[in-house]
């Protein structure tokens, strides 16, 4: 593995100008000078081959803004003026490509929505060509798309035309109201043969006819939507509830935040989108279906992207007596998303390589609503997620889907595809 | 296995008068009549052979207090006097028997000390005696030894008397002052080839000298300090940190606690053995030492047994920036442990069936200070824990150290043992 | 007033079944029989002539539900068993008159309407004759009426029919449909001449035309919506943040409840008006408009009477220094109220006797939106508010509006009344 | 009044180098140059006659440290390096003046020591030569001395040679070693005719003998111990507790701060000073013994001078239920405290102006232990404290010791002062 220093990885971002694209445009930037350390990265340390070093990853994307990241950087306060200043150069020379935009799926965020203006069709086209473009002029050695744009409003997967790979092909020729641009994206890359990774909420490729293509086409997709905060605190201290026996009578959280993804999320449609992918976690985890478990999430200005969790579980334990466990975590949003999205990044580039086409189930500790191959649950638990992405990280399977299953019944099966044919663009 | 259900277990508790013992008594005799679901325990569900029914455990134990049982259940409070009117007539005619005890090691406690006038070796034989009486007086088909008394001061268990079984059997001879009372119930138990668990943080079983001695005898012994609050979230939440990478700068953790339990660590020096079982925790599952882990406990009567712990985790995540984490836990101590202990004599009775004779390392998920094989370094991570435990439950075997470990080295090795030799008294 | 101790004072509730009537019932009964002390009682020490005892407290009243009080306890859970056993007797032989009630007003609580189907005429007649009747047949002093029941939906206080007793009476007549409930119960006690204490956050006795009318009959009136929980921390809390200069950004409150009146809440309707007493206390304590003051009720069955408040606070200091507060209240709902009823029901009759007829502004310490004559602009200040209620009752008055206003304005005014023609029924 | 805007007040403070004394220092600076609004300020809208202007108080005085102001800010890390670019020029050309210290008194903070090394008589000599030359080179109208040194450990006020001026004065001739340097600035101020706040906990003027010495000379004094974090929020929330009847059962506080007055009180003799000046408080207020007040500080470096206390509060309510409150704290330390320093310093002027001298108990609101009149019982509870200094800034008198009082007993008494003689360097 020699060449692995000279490997370049570039990543096409969807939300180019939000507040975790450009946390991450501007780690990168100051990691690669030499700013900053490595905290807050989970794969800092992993020496697995094939993972892309962190200085020689490039950015590029849409979004729906043409402002160039040093001034969005400015406008979402994650990032202190000094810290900017850092790397202030750097981020004013990149401005995003134009984006595209679909006003009734995501109403509350505003921008132009210029190349709207034409059939799904030629903005796929479009996509393409900006990604072709990027491999190109950028010298690189893979892509990747990472999803990060506003999130939309909540789709029924269930549709017909999300079906099949041809029914949903029939669909965009028809430009089919119910597609939205976050499939678009999806598509484009698919069929560009370049790994997608959705870090939100919206309905992307997780609709069957985008899994089966992505698995048809040999090309690894995972997601979706990061879990950075709460759903991580639930899906930690519940396995441990559910090891100990303690019964969760309710289980109440409130999130306030105050960043433009809050502002978004003000829009009950967009809304129901995060709920929806935050629900089913307490259930799946705990075995049975947790009464009143209720989940808010508050627009809060004074917080910025300063996010704030307040949990409050009620549970029985022994003899019917009950008790309570309240969490409050003052977190970062962008913060904790930004290295996630990174290492997405370089573990959907590490599959391709492997040769893993479809959906990369391995990388669910990273999601809310792990992306599962069609008909299969997905494990929300995070011990078990963590076992299980640790393992593939280091053998290429993910050994076992619990703890007395046999470990490595995929082992042996991947590691062929160093050399693999990167046919497509990607 | 068909004559499991007539299969009596009996579980002889130091401590017998304690707030955990006897909601231990009290919980198994409301289970006996049906007056309460088995929420809280942890194999509720377990369907491994040789598991003892919770129906068929009977307890009796020793105690520096001479009251009933009934009437200890009152002074504690911990149940309702409404829940102990379900089983008031049985608790009322269990007395502990006798104790020995030892005032340089616990002084906050005190309590008739008859048992302590002669020397260490009768000591022991009069305890021998307690337990082959118990056994054959109950009918009982084997026994298990839990240690539930009030914590002891911490004692260096690494002095030479301490080092071997021989050196210990001299020291015991010569009354050493270093020996404590839970070393001696430890050594009546091993030596009766009776399976012993120590819940407390006092040293007991967990110097070189008895572990080397159970693994002679092929007894296994489990410990120590029952992991129920503060430390089981600690060890739950710190490998997400890890797993996420998040710096810990610093932890914070408080306790009130209005027992009889707190009251015996007002004393420094019973104080010093529970902080140092809770200390090193957080470093071994982090990987690096926390500057700032600070630890209290304080006694304050007003919450009764109700425990209530409060954490402050300070953290750092990607380039630097600070976060925080907040929890307040508002638990029932003998509510949780209960369900532990009776879990423990359950697995430790198994253990025996099954001839695994020395550390049970595999109980460790229950453990704050996980008792190991001399040499070996605990696991204190909840998750790895809880795996390693889950197997060893279903297979007889832990199932490798680490996720990526093949599991099953162990696998087959045992399982040998439902006939075993149970030569001695248990 | 040496015929004090024979005084016996009548309380009409409307809402007799509910949580914190029943409560009050209980609680009532167990002082008579010395089964418990006086706390949470806050005039418990207060010596001021013509309060009546609490052992001479006879209650009453409506209900849309016909069960005895005794069962109506146990359905809402707020005492144990036990403390029920100690009373049951006579809360057995309580059962609720038949209520008015109009199913647009509150939708989410059932219960038989048969009172419903005549005018609003007929409705009143019926409720004035179930206080007569009360106060004869059981040779009582005097009468006040304190509205407890289920909260209705918000109704604009501008409209024209409540601008004066005339067009309010010309309303009544035509069985305007945007009287509600409220507003008929106290009619019926004005018109009677009977105290009238709104402790629900219902419109009622607010309108202008029944405040009116209250001066003009000399009856004191006094509400509205009990201050029992956050909204009383959040008038402790926020003169202190204006006292040291804390500039607040924003305060984020939620509650999580689960007994009848959360479920109450959770119709839309009744929780607006909720919610609109709750809104600008804060601006009112600060004196600047908090731009992201945030209130959310979450019915939360776990928690049954239980309620509990979680307040995030956020807010500038010295240097634009930004601090926070969070502030977690576990409460007991009706616990919190009952002790308040009592005491407003002795303030209106100490109130009736000593003269002061219409709005009894010094009883706003007991409010969440303290009723004010026509015009005025209510303290919400906790601090304030018990200073002038203090001086109240000492004194008859006051005592000024603000800390260096001269006292006694009002003082020498009153106190005239002991004697005053209690002409009306009660 | 019109010479006011020339009025120009020097405030010499002990302690010139600590993280408080540096706060205030660059934050009147800010204010100065229009570079931050006035918030945190409580006077900041005050109109009073008399008060210096912001904008004309000269800062100097002493420390162990010679460090310049603009690199004892860096230390203290309470403000961000953008906030000390703007006034560095200014700060970096202030060093104290030497101290006087004794590390008898404070062992945590070392520091030259050079003044100490002559008698206590030459000590105070060369303090009011420091005093008397920054008035004259100052060209200031007034100067006050406000204590902000390093907490110094208890001392016992009831020595006989405390206990007047004339004994304290013979004890300084002896160079009398429970003399600490805390009471000898005190003795300078206080001789000089200069007014003398004490913000911290040592013992200073609070002995007999200053107390007395300051009424003689006709010297406004005041103390002790700022009240900025949890003690103000206990004195806040007490009152109501109160006010409702709630009977507090324990109140448990803990704080963790990590600046170096965190390190200072790490001296647990140094800690029992604090703890002692929070410790009667809260039975003060609420009229009882509270049998379980906790209250402990820890040295937590992670935090910074960002100091987080956290609160939970036991209490019983109607018919014996329980509650609990717990309120976390997440406060600065010295930008809550510099702000009170500057306000006490003004208001010291403006008692001076207005001729009262003594303990002027009207500050009271200031401090967790206010300074009494010998022999009176200090008030706490934050509401009457706050109307008291309010009436006092208005009116010069504090309007009565209860709601109750007749408002004004005091009034007119004073104001005779502006011209009064201040004869002595001050
Ligand atoms: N911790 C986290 O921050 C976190 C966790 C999980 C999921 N997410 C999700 O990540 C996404 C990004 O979060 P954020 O805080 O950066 O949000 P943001 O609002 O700051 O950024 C979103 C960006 O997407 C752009 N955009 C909107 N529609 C677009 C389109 N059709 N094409 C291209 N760009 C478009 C917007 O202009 C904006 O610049 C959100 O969907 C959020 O829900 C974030
Ligand atoms: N959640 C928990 O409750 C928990 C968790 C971990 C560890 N533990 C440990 O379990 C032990 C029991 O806790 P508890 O709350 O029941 O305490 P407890 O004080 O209520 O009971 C201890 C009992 O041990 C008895 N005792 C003391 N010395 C003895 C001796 N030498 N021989 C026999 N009996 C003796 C005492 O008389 C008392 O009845 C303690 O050591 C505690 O630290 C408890
Ligand atoms: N801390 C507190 O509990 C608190 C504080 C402030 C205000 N309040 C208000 O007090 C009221 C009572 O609270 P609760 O917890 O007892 O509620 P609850 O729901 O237990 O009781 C309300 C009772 O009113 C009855 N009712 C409904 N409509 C009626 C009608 N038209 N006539 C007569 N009875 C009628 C219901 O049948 C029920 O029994 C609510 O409006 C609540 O918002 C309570
Ligand atoms: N919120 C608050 O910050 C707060 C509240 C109440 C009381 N206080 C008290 O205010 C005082 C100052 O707090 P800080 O945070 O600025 O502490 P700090 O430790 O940062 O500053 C104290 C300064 O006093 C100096 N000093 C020590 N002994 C001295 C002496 N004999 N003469 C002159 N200088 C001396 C030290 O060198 C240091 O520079 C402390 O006593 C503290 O307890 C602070
Ligand atoms: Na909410
Ligand atoms: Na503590």
């Amino acid at each position: 593995m020699s060449e692995l220093p000279a490997r370049r990885l570039g990543v096409a971002i969807v939300g180019l100008g939000g507040a975790v694209a450009t946390t991450v445009a501007a780690g990168l930037e100051m990691i690669r000078r030499g700013a900053v350390d490595l905290s807050g990265l989970p794969l800092a340390d992993a020496t697995t081959a094939g993972l892309a070093d962190y200085k020689n990853i490039k950015l590029a994307g849409w979004d729906l803004y043409p402002d160039d990241l040093a001034s969005a950087v400015r406008q979402h306060g994650v990032l202190a003026p000094a810290e900017l200043d850092l790397v202030r150069t750097e981020l004013e020379s990149v401005r995003p490509w134009p984006a595209i935009g679909n006003i009734k799926f995501c109403r509350n965020v505003a921008g132009r929505e210029g190349a709207n203006l034409t059939s799904m069709r030629d903005q796929i086209d479009s996509l393409k060509d900006d990604l072709r473009r990027f491999k190109d002029e950028g010298g690189l050695d893979s892509l990747v798309v990472v999803h990060l744009a506003s999130t939309e409003r909540l789709v029924d997967v269930t549709l017909p035309q999300f079906a099949t790979p041809e029914a949903f092909e029939m669909a965009l020729d028809a430009d089919d109201a119910e597609i939205g641009p976050a499939m678009l994206y999806a598509y484009a890359a698919i069929t560009s043969g370049i790994p997608y990774g959705n870090f939100t909420p919206s309905v992307s490729s997780d609709i069957p006819a985008l899994k089966e293509l992505a698995r048809r086409r040999g090309v690894p997709i995972a997601g979706k939507d990061g879990k950075t905060g709460q759903t991580l605190v639930k899906t930690v201290i519940a396995p441990a509830l559910r090891g100990r026996a303690l019964k969760v009578d309710g289980w109440y959280s409130t999130n306030i935040l105050g960043n433009r993804d809050g502002l978004a999320l003000d829009d009950p449609d967009s809304l129901a989108s995060k709920l929806d992918t935050k629900g089913s976690v307490l259930d799946s985890i705990l075995g049975y279906k947790v009464e009143n478990h209720k989940v808010f999430i508050h627009y809060y200005p004074p917080r910025g992207d300063d996010k704030e969790a307040w949990d409050n579980i009620d549970f029985t334990g022994f003899l019917g007596h009950r008790m309570q466990m309240k969490i409050n975590f003052l977190c970062k949003d962008s913060i904790l998303a930004a290295p996630l999205v990174i290492e997405i990044a370089r573990c959907l580039d590490l599959a391709r390589q492997r040769g893993q086409g479809g959906v990369l189930e391995e990388l669910g500790v990273f999601f809310k609503a792990p992306l599962m191959t069609n008909g299969a649950e997905p494990e929300h638990a995070w011990p078990e997620q963590e076992r299980r992405f640790r393992a593939w990280l280091e053998n290429g399977a993910a050994g076992g889907s619990k703890a007395s299953d046999s470990v490595g019944d995929r082992a042996g099966q991947s590691l062929k595809a160093a050399a693999a044919s990167l046919a497509d663009v990607g």
